[in-house]
């Protein structure tokens, strides 16, 4: 409960509109978004993921709270601490490649020295640009819930670099993911409400929901899943769980009114709930009712 | 070396004109001035520091950036990484002093968990908005080196920290720098070039020459020295030289023509030296020329 204690802290201090009560993915000060993460070795990331893909990862991370509020990067700030000169300059390059991938360019940062022993901690800032930011607090009941992108993947992929036999496509889901940044800019215009899905598919969406003052029902079939995940982790119940529950998916979700359902579909997105009065999250399936996992995401402290 | 290798890497990669070659106090997006600073245990700051003081320092070090750009901040955003709840809770109470102390918003950031054993790494970011931002670069030949601020209180401060015994208004210009906003601001219209002093007075002037491809000169005479300095440390040359090579003053320099010299002088500022034509720096006094130290002040990568 002291991470709980500090969050409460910094939201009493951050008390201006643009800060959006810390509850969001990015701060929004007039049409400038702009967010900072950070990765660190063991928590984020494991220690043996290659330093090419923790680069990729940290940009992605940051690009992808940008993309939940429908927001065209402008660009990056890094804060890194120098530790091994081998890793350092392959994280370097890593970052060149991503940064080249996304087109975003590099705008300044800090590099520090750290203690040889210390775990990394990189942090990193970004910048971008939106006309419509969805807040995450702005879901209104009878909005259905769309997602976009993949569910899952990246949890088996964590499996895998961890030594689980599996695909390369659902490694790199966890190393590489994708911030859905294009996705982004076309859900923002009709999104009540919209976020990234970094801690697990159900754990966001009832963050939306909490943050909204509403109660949001989740259909488990309509989540996607592809043959190369159900090949891998099978189908039953137990498999969807565990999909929706695992972090780092780097989709996105949003609230939207019924009436937007025609051109939310033409992006692609899929409907998979629906926001209503009350609180709470609710599973169900062709069978009914499904009760929650005991973990139904990660919970970590966020400000 | 390895450091110099890696911030050549990024600099290799950051060609957009905002980032200013990674050679400037912070990265200018037409009106937005950014900035990335981390603090590290041990490196930034003492261990023994308290948690209140090491949350001003970050915001001060930050905002001397801004103030370097001639900014008017508009708010911040933190990395923190958790690790020992009543520091934490301390220096979350830091923060919401050194913020309401400046007025300057808290926007956002990432809270992490970091292991119980790893020294502390804080991240923040600045913006603010400069409608002159002086590059570091701009220096021109016969421009008149100009600083305002104190020099060497806060070299004298970290002894102190670390056990000597001393005033504690040097103390407090260690741990609690305050960033020239208001004077960086009256100093860029008319400033070509301009910085803030974190890592001492001579490394920092001997970069805006070197960034501007020039050759300064500074008059050891005229950099002023507080009666509490010269009460602690003496007056002698070594003392004055243990002065311009200590860091963490956070006082500004700037490079402005001779016609700005009216100007200038009203806001406080003191002419110290001279830009030239050639390379490097060089020291005198009123008895002639002044041997360089070793040691012109810290040397620690930054992108």
């Amino acid at each position: 409960m002291a991470e709980a204690d500090f969050i409460q802290r910094l939201r009493a201090i951050a008390t201006h509109p643009a800060a959006r009560g810390l509850a969001d993915d990015a701060a929004v000060l007039g049409d400038l978004v702009i967010t900072h993460d950070m990765i660190v070795e063991g928590v984020h990331y494991l220690a043996t993921d290659p330093p090419v893909d923790v680069a990729w990862k940290l940009l992605a991370v940051n690009l992808s709270d940008l993309a939940a509020k429908g927001a065209e990067p402008e660009g990056v700030l890094l804060g890194y601490p120098l530790r091994e000169a081998d890793w350092d300059a392959a994280f370097a390059d890593g970052l060149a490649e991503a940064l080249g991938h996304f087109g975003v360019p590099l705008l300044g940062g800090d590099t520090v020295s750290a203690p040889k022993d210390a775990p990394r901690m990189i942090g990193m800032t970004a910048l971008g640009r939106s006309t419509h930011a969805p807040d995450r607090r702005g879901a209104l009941a009878g909005d259905d819930l769309w997602l976009i992108g993949a569910i899952g993947e990246a949890g088996a992929g964590l499996a895998i670099a961890q030594g689980t036999d599996g695909p390369a496509d659902l490694l790199s889901a966890y190393r590489r993911p994708v911030p859905l940044l294009a996705e982004g800019r076309l859900l923002a215009p009709h999104a009540h409400a919209m976020a990234d899905v970094s801690d697990g598919l159900l754990i966001d969406a009832a963050r939306i929901a909490a943050a909204s003052g509403l109660a949001v029902a989740i259909d488990l079939d309509k989540v996607p899943r592809s043959a190369v995940l159900t090949a891998f982790a099978g189908d039953d119940r137990a498999a969807r769980l565990a999909a929706v529950t695992a972090g780092d998916d780097y989709a996105l979700i949003c609230a939207a009114p019924p009436q937007a359902a025609g051109e939310i579909e033409r992006t692609g997105a899929l409907r998979i709930g629906r926001f209503g009065v009350g609180a709470g999250l609710s599973l169900h399936d062709r069978d009914g009712d499904v009760p929650l996992p005991d973990r139904i995401g990660y919970e970590h402290a966020r400000p």
